[in-house]
């Protein structure tokens, strides 16, 4: 029987309460003119979001019983990393977002530049924290987490997706070009978060594999879910607008695919990623929850 | 007798080629929509700029006998970062300049959001170079690297300089101030030239320190010239806005110490960098001319 997303409640709620201690040490505010930009780093990573990624690495990283305390520095990094994309994927030159896990968003509580530098900065940190011996005592597990990071949110990753996103109105995508562009901008970080865990834990190369092919499976769910909640969605309920996509036109898994067909590939692909994990045991059940989670979530 | 900054020319010459042949490479356009990304980052990083921080870099690497193939990779890297900074800098929300090495900035040659993207793929690509093995054969190397480089262009380092530089307006800096605010800014940046030359180089402790003592007078002599050009220089020879900061209202080395004093001090700095490098032979020459040059330059 596969575990029900009501056991997830405890574990996100945990992992919530550590990265918001980690960040707040982390992000002390100096008592100097950079005290802003700090501020602003903690208004964008402190207290929100479903801290899905950082629940993932540590799901991950429990199948070979990693350190918690090491597997939440990798948490920590991979959130950096998910925030300063938020940070600018809101600015009025992108998605031009007013609301973000229901606070206004770091250039609205700020100013556009303070928001661009704050960004940047988270983005230095989770390399920062990455290299760090603390992580892992392994340098070459230190550097492959470091290489798989700079990759999966470059340009072969999160930020070539957001590019495809960007150019939406002039092309015009299909079934495979929305699944490319989507497989790139949040299936990439998705998948780090499963190597990640992979890495940490020294997993078999089969292991690894198999973890990659959950991790496929469950970004392209998330999204389409995402897509069924920006039609379906309130505000109220997701924190930030809804209903974008189809005001600019751009074509998402929902106006491909129709609200029903849409979610049956979704449970399908819930389906096919707990699938990848029958070489694990109840200590996958995590993994499994998430995966339900994915696509039975309201916000 | 220290060399005049006319050697520099053929070594400049020589790294900005090779400097572009790699980015050439490195670049290469995508045949998908990700190709605006691409075009957008060759814009930034391909033909111009003087490659100062790539000059600085095979410099210090050459003092020890660094392979010039390794030494190039790690001067990419570095340049990465600075483009990318001169990207995000020269946004309509930070600086707003349009012209950027005597060429349309890459938001008015493209698009802001675009613009963004490509700063952040730089971003990720100097760590990526970093990590790759054939940039030291030794892993720890490597990650003192990546932590120096996460460390000098974040929060404690370029980013927070640059915090400190939007503030300006509200917060009225002396001298310390300003010191610190560039020391930040620009210098932390050419600091981490000569740590990473020392770092391929496997310099002994005292070598790196002197380089580190090197690094921070070149760091302020720089700055404090390119204060002067912005006073006494044009557009046509710099390539981009002059005397933007006094039109700011903002304090600079100039405003505080004077033309006469402010060129004194940039001298009296350089003299005491090239006292620095007093344990190297004529294989530190280039870094000499190019302390000489930093305060001589005329763009």
């Amino acid at each position: 029987m596969v575990p029900s997303p009501v056991m997830l409640k405890p574990a996100l709620d945990a992992i919530g309460k550590a990265i918001d201690q980690r960040f707040d040490k982390l992000l002390a505010v100096p008592d100097d003119s950079r005290a802003r930009l700090y501020e602003a780093m903690r208004h964008a990573v402190i207290g929100g979001g479903k801290r899905m990624r950082p629940l993932l690495v540590v799901a991950a990283c429990d199948l070979f019983h990693v350190e918690r305390d090491r597997a939440l520095r990798v948490a920590l990094a991979i959130e950096c990393i998910h925030c300063y994309s938020l940070i600018h994927d809101d600015l009025p030159c992108m998605d031009d977002d007013d609301m973000r896990r229901g606070k206004p968003t770091v250039h609205k509580a700020f100013d556009e530049a303070t928001a661009v530098l704050a960004g940047d900065c988270l983005h230095d940190i989770a390399f920062e924290i990455l290299a760090d011996p603390a992580t892992h005592e392994d340098p070459f597990a230190r550097l492959e987490l470091v290489t798989e990071l700079a990759v999966q949110s470059g340009p072969a990753g999160m930020a070539g997706g957001q590019m495809m996103d960007l150019v939406a109105g002039d092309v015009t995508y299909d079934l495979a070009g929305i699944t490319r562009l989507q497989q790139l901008k949040t299936g990439a970080l998705i998948q780090w978060c499963l190597e990640a865990g992979a890495i940490m834990g020294r997993a078999s190369e089969g292991q690894r594999k198999a973890l990659r092919a959950y991790a496929r499976d469950l970004g392209l769910a998330f999204q389409i879910a995402d897509d069924l909640l920006d039609v379906e969605g309130t505000s109220a309920k997701t924190g930030k607008a809804v209903q974008k996509d189809a005001a600019a036109g751009k074509a998402t898994f929902v106006s491909l695919l129709g609200l029903e067909r849409a979610r049956a590939q979704a449970n399908a692909l819930i389906d096919q990623a707990i699938g990848h994990l029958s070489g694990h045991g109840p200590e996958a059940d995590l993994l499994r929850a998430i995966a339900r989670f994915a696509v039975e979530r309201d916000n």
